[in-house]
């Protein structure tokens, strides 16, 4: 029969009840803090069905999840959102470590941003145990704290062999997690990789899931990912472990975005044909096409030698690095053997060293490639030297000619495998639009003390205050932003603020400071003050903090007054500082080194400072810091341009004694620097392959760069009486 | 005339329209987030008059705060409760830093536990700024954040020679910062140290005013503290900067709590009468009476060096420490001169050496003053060695005999200036009871899942969650600790975790594990679980946490599995171990080692590990952290007794490298300790002339203690096969 309940009691007693062919609908509207256990024994005529009374408009909020266990049981149409699971999971295909889920589905379900507000506490959004269940035209959006998306588990012997379905889901943005941890789907772990999961992931939809390093990890054999669609995705599918997998028919749309990557192949009996990559800018661990070395006997943890790799009849067009043997180092010294790379058309006309050969590839047999005239090639034998030739198709995608096609045996079509409107669930709009700095409306704020704060009260993301020039602005209480707002003068304005922490950036928040001058004269005396400063807890959201055409001055009454301050589990996209002046500040500037404990986490993913001139700062101007060794993120990215730095960095406090320290920066610019009297840079490369350039600038009685290695580019640097 | 009032906009208008003669009345209940500035121009006799409608029915809440500026006015009857300022002050006198009070007064008036929860954001309860104002009969209670409960300001011509009169409050329990800024009043500051305040502090109760060194900082000159009581405050009325200050017939009252001291001078002329202290227990900084060394051409904010002090008629009772020149070292090298110290009485039965001299004391002349005979002396003359003769008198207080007081010329009874009774709000309770653990009721727990948390949900401070022996508790949440709770196993009860916390300790909370097993064998597959957490956040009130009698086992499925995880801004008042076992653990036990920052603060002020074994641990067993050179503070205290260590701390992962760590402990005793191929214990002794023994201690095959100085004693140790 069917039922209607409307509370969680009601529910329990229904599901206690239920028998093959019932359906219990949850009425419409908001369920608060909802532990469910769906239990039950369905058949496959007559499955147990848990379903919103209408889809979409059941909507679970605060400390809510679902457990499932038994059989033929089916869960559609609820949305999860405004809360975060107590438990390891939203939705867990079992309902306790003895209790798993067989032939169950769910469908038609929405998981919005059901993210724990602490960034670093790991928890998944689904976790399928058991077999041969179903995951279909779902949507998962925005996940922000750490840990996998969506999983499959295999440790115990009832979900192994699974035969598990995902299809036709959404799985939508996930922001940079600056961590290990922000895998999109994985599907087993590395202790039971060498266990047949035989999942299968098809006809998915991921788009702009930039979590980490892997979009997906493939950590168990017998998997098959076919008919996907990755756009816009910074990472790659990334076989970590387990082998016999089948990678066929994905298409990969990088649309240029930075670090978007393809396939990369580890371990044995790989199978890569007939994708469709285009457009992907990543380079090392992200190229378009990965192949890695091994570690000869690998710990199970590792990484296992490639052999027996077949990668054939897959288009690489317009994308920038293919790698081969990557990461070989002393440790990963077992390159690809029995492999072969056959009928791929390579062809780029945004890098012409498309391929990158690491170490010996004897191992792979190269045959029937196509590659265009100005690219190079890894061997020899095996490629055929054309003219470039992309155009875009009726679809729209860019691809060579049908004839061409035909000779490397692409199957079917350049389309589409599945489209954005075929997946997630019927009652989602996949286009409702974030509000980002600049694009809400303009407010005039009157001069005045604490002004700035009551137009904070009024304002909307986006906003715009608009500051009097040549006016006083007062702080009596630190102003906190929850959007993202702009401050900015007309003519400049002056800031005045009396509290330990002028600006307090909350959760969601971003902020643009504009055509100001900060003036610290009037803080309170004690140590530790700052102009603007992250939460004290957790921020899950990635903020932006621009600094533009400012003059900040006074951060002196006493020691350790720093510009920014930050605390960890926070995590900047970008911290902007643009053609601004900065005098007198006993603290530092940014200091962003909260990360600490050398997991391969950090403060920043983008630090941009240029145009600017620093003078009189006792600690850092920039402390960017990285530890560890973990591979499974993409920054810190740093550029410096066209600054002076003036009597920085001689404050005993200093740590670092250097005017900036750069710790396991992976991509680092510098350019048109002029250092006086100031401590010195210092920099400290990890692993990555981190790329550092230095390069026209002049340290004038300022000692020279202090490095850990020498692997870093030095040119047209000039010494002056030192 | 006389209005009402009842919203703050109310309020604000009838303030702007108030003239002298006027009464304002707040109605009785309760405003939220009230921001008043309240200005007017009364007259001596014509007042303007804020009040609450009946005193201490007025609360007021939230994010609140009131300035005072103008003449005349006075506030009367008001609480601050379940909230905190969001400027730098509750009650300031001043309105703006142009804006200041002359003749106005605050009486009747209780701020309890208006904390910021964010223990190390700075504010004061009360500023007072202007001349001539008054601050009687109010209550200050249990501030628990960074910063003076009250402070008078100097920083503007207008607030000097002030006149202002402090007396009649209660100054009530304030809890160990375990920083510096947590002094009860502080009367200007190094900068304007020199100048004169002339304020007069008198008649007041300080009860168990524990924050720091420092229960009254004194920091400028012409100051008066008189009549006042000191019971049971940990700490000393400092004479920290200014010259001239008055410090007659206070009583202190140590009752031989841990670290209560008296009185400290430091400066010039400087007069110390009449006064009472007995049963105080501190030495060092803390001692009874201390008189320091200074610091040759010192500057402002160091140490002035001691000249033309006048110390006469005190007693000094039952106490254990005299301190002369204290703190001697080679910044410090100005002896005291042109002082007296006479006919002061001292006389103790619990330390035969009373007196510590640490540099030349010729500066100081001795005369007429009284010693028992058991006691030592700092010179040989000015001291009359006599018979131990210390009795109750009639107002219950240790007296020697009329005769002896009148011979040194003691004015007046030994009697309290002022009683309990006479100071604070009429309205207020000063005997308010805190429950803590194992005061309230047992309630019987059900073995099963998540059954604990359901107990918990219906307990009250206090009590004891009894579970039964040899069952299973099973956690697949996070068990959040609000309160006093202790977890008891009527025989062994095991608790197995499935979360990656199992037990969060949030603010207010205190845990005790009483015969448990602890079983982490199912927790989730990632690095950095815990058993117990503190909060991520800031936790302003210390905590309590004791694990009893358990069996501590398999925190091992991944690495950095610690037992007690701490974050930043948490401070345990007693952490204890005892007669426990741990195994099995790839992280540490008692990591307290979080503030880093070297400003003197840490996050333990007693950890006690006794009767207990700890067996393949792979990081540390403690690591007690207190960086810089701060002086404000008393701890950390660390006992470990009775224990043995083996096969602990050999984790790459282990950044000390060694099974304990104690880096700023004040005092350290080992005793009866055993390792066994394990890292060696670590010593990093710092200023404050810490206390730190080892004896009876084996180490088998396990290096011998690393330590930063050999200023650590070492008796009776074995080396065993090393
Ligand atoms: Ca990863
Ligand atoms: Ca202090």
């Amino acid at each position: 029969g069917q039922v209607i309940v409307s509370d969680a009691a009601t529910l329990e007693e229904q599901i206690a009840s239920a028998t093959a062919g019932d359906t219990i609908l949850m009425k419409n509207g908001i369920w608060k803090d909802l532990e469910v256990k769906f239990t039950g024994e369905g058949t496959v005529e007559k499955p147990i069905i848990l379903k919103a009374q209408t889809n979409g408009k059941v909507i679970i909020e605060g400390q809510s999840y679902i457990g499932i266990s038994g059989k033929y049981l089916v869960v559609e149409g609820l949305t999860f959102k405004n809360g975060y699971t107590p438990t390891n999971a939203v939705i867990s295909y079992r309902t306790s470590s003895k209790d798993f889920a067989y032939h169950c589905r769910v469908t038609q379900c929405l998981i919005e941003n059901f993210s724990n507000p602490e960034r670093y506490e790991a928890d998944k959004w689904v976790e399928m145990y058991g077999k041969d269940n179903r995951f279909d035209h779902n949507a998962l959006i925005d996940k922000r704290n750490k840990g996998v998306t969506f999983t499959v588990r295999l440790n115990n012997e009832e979900s192994r062999e699974n035969n598990h379905i995902i299809e036709y889901n959404y799985f939508g943005k996930r922001q940079n997690l600056g961590s290990n941890g922000g895998e999109t789907l994985r599907i087993g772990t590395s202790h039971y990789s060498r266990t047949n999961s035989n999942s299968i992931v098809r006809k998915n939809y991921f788009e702009s899931c930039d979590g980490e390093l892997e979009i997906i990890s493939n950590k168990s054999c017998g998997n098959t990912y076919q008919d996907n669609v990755f756009d816009a995705c910074k990472g790659t599918l990334t076989m970590r472990h387990g082998e016999r997998t089948l990678v066929e028919n994905n298409y990969f749309l990088g649309k240029r975005k930075h670090n978007t990557g393809g396939i990369r192949v580890i371990n044995e009996r790989q199978t890569v044909k007939n994708n469709y990559i285009s457009g992907l800018t990543g380079y090392r661990f992200r190229g378009a096409l990965v192949v890695m070395n091994g570690v000869p006997n690998s710990p199970l943890n590792r990484y296992n030698q490639v052999d027996g790799a077949v990668i054939s009849n897959n288009l690489i067009l317009n994308s920038d690095h293919v790698q081969l043997c990557a990461g070989s180092d002393t440790e990963r010294s077992a390159t690809p053997i029995n492999s072969t790379m056959s009928d791929n058309i390579f062809m780029t006309n945004t890098n012409p060293s498309l391929f990158t050969v690491y170490d010996d590839i004897s191992g792979i047999q190269f045959e029937g490639n196509f590659v265009n005239k100005e690219e190079n090639v890894p061997v020899e034998n095996g490629f055929k030297s054309i003219d470039y030739q992309l155009t875009k198709n009726s679809n729209g995608l860019l691809s060579a000619s049908k004839k061409l096609l035909k000779k490397i045996g692409f199957k079917g079509d350049v389309e589409l495998p599945v489209s954005r409107e075929e997946v997630g669930p019927a009652f989602y709009d996949k286009d409702t639009k974030v509000i980002g700095l600049n694009e809400g409306k303009e407010i005039h704020v009157q001069p005045g003390i604490n002004t700035i704060i009551e137009a904070l009260e009024m304002a909307n993301p986006g906003d715009i205050l608009l500051l009097e020039g040549n006016e006083e602005y007062v702080l009596t209480k630190t102003a906190y932003i929850h959007f993202p707002v702009t401050l900015k003068g007309e003519g400049k304005a002056t800031i005045l603020s009396e509290k330990s922490v002028a600006f307090q950036l909350e959760n969601e928040a971003d902020l643009e400071l504009n055509h100001l001058v900060i003036d610290a004269k009037n803080a309170p005396d004690q140590s530790g003050n700052c102009i603007v400063s992250t939460s004290r807890y957790s921020m899950n959201d990635n903020y932006i903090f621009k600094t533009l055409d400012c003059e900040i001055r006074n951060l002196n009454i006493n020691h350790t007054f720093n510009f920014l301050k930050i605390y960890p589990s926070t995590m900047a996209d970008t911290v902007l500082i643009e053609n601004s002046q900065f005098d007198q500040v006993t603290g530092s500037i940014l200091a962003l080194d909260k990360e600490v404990d050398d997991l391969g986490m950090y403060n920043a993913e983008y630090v941009i400072i240029q145009q600017s001139s620093f003078k009189n700062i006792d600690n850092t101007i920039a402390d960017v810091y990285r530890g560890g060794t973990d591979e499974s993120t993409f920054g810190p990215n740093v550029e410096v341009l066209d600054c002076t730095f003036e009597n920085v960095g001689h404050s005993k406090r200093n740590k670092e004694q250097s005017s900036l320290t750069f710790h396991g920066v992976q991509k680092l610019e510098i350019d048109e620097c002029h250092w006086v009297k100031s401590a010195p840079l210092k920099l400290f490369l990890t692993n990555g392959e981190p790329i550092s350039e230095i390069k026209n600038c002049t340290f004038q009685e300022t000692d020279k760069v202090v490095a850990n290695s020498d692997k870093y580019s030095f040119e047209n640097i000039k010494m002056i009486n030192k």
